[in-house]
């Protein structure tokens, strides 16, 4: 039997059917339109889902489940979307509609808590049962999964592990408050610090790029950059703050670190895992979880919400 | 049948007998004298628990398990305690040690976490599956109940909630890092924050007081002291961070507030509501976790370790 994946995202609607083996067999992906009604959304899932199957020679009774990443908090127990800012959607009963549609058994969960499921089945952290995976980018997004299961928290509310507070009254964060891991460690956040850097040191080549994305700030320090590097260095300092609350909280058996910054690799994560064994409460070594770039990229939301 | 619950703390071993509606039924305790070898201490913990089971007219044959509550890490699996710095132990066969003399299953975990279990069973989070307890002590503890089981975390690292950061750079915390909650949150930094409204408001009540405890600085407010009140308005702010970082980042059903400072109850809770409710990420209302004081106060220790 195969499984329905979707992936819903404020850009688009990416929808995958997946096998057994948890590999993607057909994917196809329409625009979200956000902002539209539900009704129409869901009506470009279903488009979308008949389109992944038509490609795989595929027919619906072939597939036991179809399953729902989407932004925001999510009522898994009742496949119910509780409210989401980036979809701009308040209680849409998103599993009843598409079972309306498809009569099978349909799971919804927040799109990053899939992202997380993805990885421990077959990403980075494979065979793993706690795992707290972050995600680096416009925002930083957060996915937990404890004894081998999402953990969404009370109606769906947590794991947004990005606003935990870094800096009390600090830098104003997306969500409204001050002082936010967000605020500090997101993609955005980098390209914020770059931006100052380059105005107040003239001299550096940070001035030179046409606009300053995540990438580049990297490539400028390769290239020597002084203000560049200082600032990668700060936003590691910042990232690994972050990292050793998780830690220091929950302890995870190992935290991945997803999002395009991630790309990075050993080059972003080696001085975050250094800070991070010096920061944390308990230093014992055994104490201090592994921690590793995320693997499945933007195929983890499909494979975790197939695997719902 | 009955169990013994051991609270083996920095000063104290308490030992409880209970019975099977978390009754206890008869109590003792004796001095830890932290820093002796593990085999003195368990010693005591022994002839403790015999003066507690001869008070109760009991012997150990009517009893099924023993369970202890230790500061520190503990491996609960194993029954060992990890590392407790304040009795000076590492890798301490505990459990292993106590089957030796009593012949009956033991069981090892951290003394927070056993407070919390305690609480979720017959204190103010009966019934409830997952819950965090603060302990607002010498410095902030943090027990994690999830599932209705401990969640401890890798090699037992977990649930030090309160070295989460509040300001990246901040205030000196106990253990060596700056900024960390329990250096804004616990006791001695409310006593700390008194003393430094004192010495800057020199008509303050709060240099009439012979000796400033916690105690003192909500009774010099009440007095209609300024300076002391606004020492409480900003501590209970520092705490409202805090747990809306537990909220945003667990979201458990309940979070318990325990500690001598707890006993100001609503005094001290109801404006550390209102400042979550307005800080959480998720504001749905029933996103926003219950927040009460703990109930057990200081036998929380002994019934939850009797219940491991």
């Amino acid at each position: 039997m195969y499984r329905i994946g979707i992936d819903l995202g404020g850009t688009n609607i990416a929808v995958g059917i997946v096998d057994e083996r948890d590999n993607i067999v057909s994917h196809t992906s329409l625009p979200t339109g956000a902002g539209r009604p539900a009704e129409l959304v869901v009506a470009d899932m279903c488009r979308a889902v008949e389109i992944a199957l038509a490609q795989a020679e595929l027919t619906v009774e072939q597939c036991e489940s179809l399953g729902v990443g989407s932004p925001g908090a999510c009522d898994g127990k009742q496949g119910v979307v509780l409210r989401s800012y980036s979809l701009n959607w308040h209680n849409v009963p998103l599993a009843q509609m598409l079972n309306n549609y498809f009569h099978i058994p349909v799971r919804v969960e927040n799109d990053a808590n899939c992202a997380a499921l993805a990885e421990t089945r077959i990403g980075a952290a494979a065979g793993r049962k706690n795992v707290v995976m972050v995600t680096l980018g416009t925002g930083v997004g957060s996915g937990i999964i404890l004894d081998g299961k999402i953990y969404s928290g009370l109606n769906g509310a947590g794991a947004e592990m990005g606003h935990m507070m870094l800096c009390y009254g600090g830098e104003l964060c997306s969500c409204g408050r001050r002082g936010c891991w967000d605020a500090y460690a997101s993609a955005t956040a980098l390209i914020r610090q770059a931006g100052r850097a380059a105005q107040s040191c003239p001299q550096s080549k940070l001035n030179r790029i046409p606009k300053i994305t995540g990438l580049a700030v990297f490539e400028t320090a390769d290239e020597g950059d002084a203000a560049a590097q200082q600032v990668i260095d700060r936003y590691c300092q910042y990232i690994a703050v972050g990292l050793t609350d998780i830690i220091n909280a929950l302890a995870p058996e190992m935290i991945l670190i997803g999002g395009g910054i991630s790309r990075q690799g050993e080059r972003l994560i080696a001085p975050i895992r250094e800070q991070v064994a010096t920061a944390c409460f308990d230093k014992r070594r055994a104490a201090i979880p592994e921690i590793l770039p995320a693997r499945l990229g933007n195929e983890a939301g499909i494979i975790g919400a197939a695997a719902l």
